[in-house]
């Protein structure tokens, strides 16, 4: 079995208010020191062993995790014996 | 600078229905070999240079990105010379 771990995150062209917004809140607790906050999307991806697991991450991540146009994705596999 | 990059995952106890649905989804692509899927979020973040970063993004962790509750983070700290 692998385990795929997928970090989907903004084009670093692409605005992210939500990350302006926790910004802000952080800043509102005391923290000045933070200067930028970026918030993405974070999966863990059970699969069975599999001949190419790459393949089938860089798929579904194309397919369906990512949105390609304002996301950009990277991945890492682990075979779960290491995981 | 120091980058911190924080991963805020549902505890292994929470059902993660997000998850569910995505797997789903990926199952009608036809990528069966898919056995689990666990959404999550992911936040980058950039902090000036002060003592104790470790200190900095645990605190906001436990007060603002985590719902101590129902989920759990882990972080990395890298100095933004290496990131």
């Amino acid at each position: 079995m692998y385990l795929g771990k997928v970090y989907v995150t903004y084009k670093e062209s692409v605005l992210d208010p939500q990350g302006e917004a926790v910004k802000g809140a952080i800043h509102r607790l005391g923290y000045t020191e933070i200067e930028e906050v970026r918030i993405g999307k974070y999966f863990e991806i059970k699969m069975a062993t599999v001949e190419r697991p790459e393949e089938v991450i860089e798929e579904i991540c194309d397919k369906l995790l990512a949105n390609v146009n304002m996301e950009t994705y990277r991945y890492e596999i682990l075979s779960l014996e290491e995981a």
